[in-house]
């Protein structure tokens, strides 16, 4: 067996890419169920494996008008940040109800994932999508 | 802290690719609930983060009849667009209920991802998926 | 405008590989609603961009007994294939309610996607996957 | 036809990577529904296509505690392991309700892809996802 050992404690083993990008970002502004584990939503799932606090910034694109952004989220060394970018209102709220792209630009490597939940319906869907395989 | 600031503007910055591939496409005839909301669909999820609008060209592969294409689909500088491919209807119409493939070929790189919404049985399902994953 | 043009005749133009790999399938034995629209299932989406037919071999993987293969499926050239893999009957039937993992072997690329659809509990799910990113 | 013959034997032919990561953690406390088969839950989907058994270790990240590892899992040369991380007890159960990140590390190349079944809601939601597309 030849473990990686110390795999966050390694100065190499950061895992992860400071740019990562989702063309398919949407959240629904109509919901039913409890609030707020079943409010319809996008939500960006970071995590840094890193020794040192991520940094990071989000520019948010839509199908009529210029780019938003940076919207800015830290991670802590070590931790993993669940973010409902329906709740990020600096510097202006994410539109809902609306189809938006995102890319992610972090000072240091993280992993992102976009979950998304929709309860518009009277039921619960759920999906998970990774962020585009860029080259 | 190393952003990558003006992340759109830097000239070898526009993420994404000229080619991308998904094989899973289908999009059901039948539907439940408010329209267009919840019309049971494949939506193509493009987003262009470069400063030149990208003219991308699709071909859809069947599984009875030769390819049909191109369809083309504008997508402004900056900007994020959500195209159902049920609503593509030149060259013709996108058969629905039958499987389908389609290769994504853009003049200029841009990220696709593709988004499913099957309310055929009364309630919402949902999926997301990405390309897949070329050398 | 610098479109590939005719992307499906070039000659180095075959979109995909050769192996992909998924390990998260799972078929359930039961279903509910028309079939076989509704027919609980993993379907392995098949794309051939190719001007030659593509004979496409699987070797599936249990937890509790020796790789089953290979199950050879032919994707014409410039076609689509959506799979069931629960109609793979030789060598041997596909078990269902049982955890399995899929190589697949093509003598010409390929593109492979899975789909998944469960109504056992009276409700439509679904969900899309991709082969393993293999470096 | 140059099919890849015996392709688990292969030396070269291990199919997968030693580490992947995972962001999108998360296994509700609440499900309804027969048990086991519609318990909500996170699985791991591990395929060892090698010769060798595979010793697979999980850290998991939390976003207001440090990690906590390893959990360990082994996987059977030429099978697949479907692990609910809900089931992993030692060092000490994964928390539910909670975010969580997970890093993979295994001695041996494996597939890993995660399976997301959710019923708290009265109906079944399911997704799948791939670790993130690391360089």
């Amino acid at each position: 067996m030849t473990h990686q050992s110390e795999i966050n404690n390694d100065a190499g083993g950061t895992l992860g890419r400071n740019t990562w990008v989702f063309s398919a970002g949407f959240a629904p502004s109509q919901s039913t169920g409890f609030e707020p584990d079943f409010t319809s939503r996008n939500t960006l799932c970071l995590l840094n494996t890193g020794d040192r606090e991520a940094c990071v910034r989000l520019t948010v694109y839509y199908d009529d008008a210029e780019p938003v952004g940076p919207y800015e989220i830290a991670v802590g060394a070590r931790r993993v940040k669940h973010q409902r970018i329906n709740d990020l209102i600096e510097p202006e709220a994410v539109y809902l109800d609306k189809p938006y792209g995102v890319v992610i630009d972090s000072d240091e490597p993280v992993v992102a994932q976009l979950y998304y939940l929709d309860s518009r319906d009277g039921n619960l869907a759920v999906s998970h999508l990774n962020p585009a395989p860029l080259p």
